[in-house]
């Protein structure tokens, strides 16, 4: 990666309300802001890029009530990973019928309390969960999750989810045989993905599924195609009028018409929406010949950006010292934590003129920040969020 | 890593007062459960094995109110990372003399906050962090921290943190020059160290550091040799003794007498104390035809145990099934998050007998897990921690 920094305060990845917000108002930092008009138009956006397929929000994404009351207003449904999960959308209005419960991990009494509370929709992988869902969900509507073969995705999934096609077809197959409603497949490429190929190996592999279980008599209706689609950040990602694209074809080639699509966005609704307004703590060379220069901010690991774990998401980054001549650094975290360092290979420049004080802003941080936050690493508070819009 | 899994009831790192706790009450899954007595025993073990160093506990490892208050009683001092931890201690009973505010980055207005509520000693490793004290802690007693040269540690501190040890002269002597009061180098050899030779490497170069300041007139009359003191997880660690004596042979051979010592253990007095109860939520199989099984635990990277990460640190797991046949696991956490996997790589076997809704005990798991929790990542809430003794 070697994008250039960001500089510039006029970027149009931050609204002019946001940035009337940051300028006006002064929030103490760190701080994620969210534009709440922005999550609107992103949910927009997706439906006119892919109006064939519902979208159900990807609650962990961002669970701040004050977007699924948003998304609740647009018409969206849920994904929903845990109970909690549950209780946050329905207080927020969400209809019990909108929520579908994608986490293939469960406990027994979940899922009760998933069906007491109305939640129809649920995801599974395995034998012991299809076997919990029979028991305490009887016929709800049911997706097989299997292990897609695909290329790489910025934040790979490894093997944690999913089971081999062969294995889904029989679990799917079991599961109308247990009184579920056989829904179909659902596959998940992987957060961040770049390559809309992946799309079309999935819905190939689900395609294959969907007539093995017909030939055994098992009509199948639905194809959940998950989330993954990505936000470009320092690299620029494919539109999502391509990932659009390859999915239409491919859904046409593999499986004609007739088939109901959903899709599973979270990054995708809620990243670009939002700004996280950091403090530089100090800026420090550990040798007085180094020309690295060490930055370090109010916020980490830790504290909201846990997806700099192995650098894998880089963030561009924005200060108040446009055009000016610019160094090599290192960025870290406040904390006492040596691995709370968020970039020392992926190569940063900030500005020379940089000093402590100075706020550095984190842009396109609306998705998988505020909800990590520790309760209270090393002694500081979770990252609150301030909403606008 | 290839030790081998503790499945023993009678494990003797978990106290009779413990496991009683947990027959007896029977808590909800996932919580810590510390025992305040071992906290105790821990801390009088490292005065035993080292009385000649002062010791302040590194309050970040485990900043439960109780343990901050069962060692105040036990008359400890404080290692404190933020205004957050220096707050906490104060509530908690200790003496404002006796905390040392060690992170070496602190924005100006937090140094002035904690001289305000009678901190005096403090860590730099920097130009502008010394400037800093020297304007809103006028006097402090300072100590810098350098890099020291040494062996790899468990979980490394990479640069972070420390100087060069040329500019820890350079900036001790500036401290003296601006009415501070250098009080000594202080270095950390890398959480969880298991050689004793660190430490040697680090006492030659701050005795080096001590010598050169001494030639330009500026005396120094302590040396910080941090923590990093391992707890023995799966893989044995060598006794607190072997570190005591090399340390003592080192700062004899170095500094002679009239040294003042300071420890700033965090781990070594907390990690043994606690266990983590946690459920398996799923056991299942990725393959009909694979021999590992997947086993999903309610707890996971997000909800306390971060020190998973990379599967740097290999808990001892105790589950109810001992001396049964066992198989290949990889253990998992309960989020949909794909990197939320504990061990895939470090090779673990756990009971064939294992199912949804048995314990798995996390042994040892006292030390920085309750406070890494998410605020709510998935909607799992953060890890409870309760009390024994």
């Amino acid at each position: 990666m070697h994008a250039v920094l960001d500089t510039s305060l006029s970027s149009p990845a931050v609204s002019a309300q946001l940035r009337a917000f940051l300028d006006d108002r002064a929030p103490a930092t760190p701080c994620l802001v969210l534009d709440l008009d922005a999550v609107r138009a992103n949910y927009r956006a997706l439906r006119a890029a892919l109006p064939e397929a519902a979208v159900f929000y990807a609650v962990k994404a961002n669970p701040a009530p004050e977007v699924v009351r948003a998304l609740v207003a647009e018409g969206s449904s849920f994904d929903v990973a845990s109970t909690g999960e549950i209780d946050l959308c329905l207080a927020q209005g969400a209809a019990a019928a909108s929520l579908s419960y994608g986490n293939p991990i469960k406990k027994a009494a979940d899922i009760g309390y998933a069906h007491a509370r109305g939640v129809r929709r649920f995801t599974f992988d395995s034998d012991g969960d299809l076997a919990n869902l029979a028991e305490h969900a009887p016929g709800a509507r049911v997706w097989c999750r299997f292990l897609v073969d695909a290329p790489e995705s910025g934040t790979p999934f490894g093997r944690k989810f999913g089971c081999a096609p062969e294995m889904a077809v029989r679990l799917l197959a079991r599961a109308r045989d247990l009184g579920l409603d056989a829904d179909g497949a659902c596959f998940h490429v992987g957060s961040q993905h770049v390559d809309p190929a992946a799309w079309v190996a999935g819905i190939t592999q689900a395609a294959r599924i969907a007539r093995e279980l017909a030939e055994r008599g098992v009509p199948t209706r639905s194809l959940n195609l998950g989330g993954g689609f990505p936000t470009g950040y320092r690299c620029p990602a494919p539109p999502l009028a391509d990932h659009a694209a390859a999915i239409r074809a491919a859904v046409a080639e593999h499986f004609g018409t007739g088939v109901e699509l959903l899709i599973e966005p979270g990054r995708a609704v809620v990243a670009t929406a939002g700004v996280i307004r950091s403090e530089v703590v100090l800026v420090s060379r550990k040798d007085d010949a180094d020309e690295h220069r060490w930055v370090y901010l109010d916020i980490g690991r830790y504290s909201g950006l846990a997806e700099t774990e192995n650098e894998y998401i880089a963030y561009r980054l924005r200060t108040a010292h446009p055009a000016t001549p610019d160094g090599p650094v290192i960025i870290a975290g406040p904390t006492c934590d040596g691995d709370d360092v968020l970039y020392q290979h992926t190569p940063y420049r900030l500005p020379l003129a940089l000093r402590a004080g100075d706020h550095v802003d984190i842009l396109d941080a609306g998705a998988y920040t505020a909800s990590y936050s520790s309760v209270s690493f090393n002694g500081f508070p979770p990252l609150p969020t301030l909403f606008v819009g």
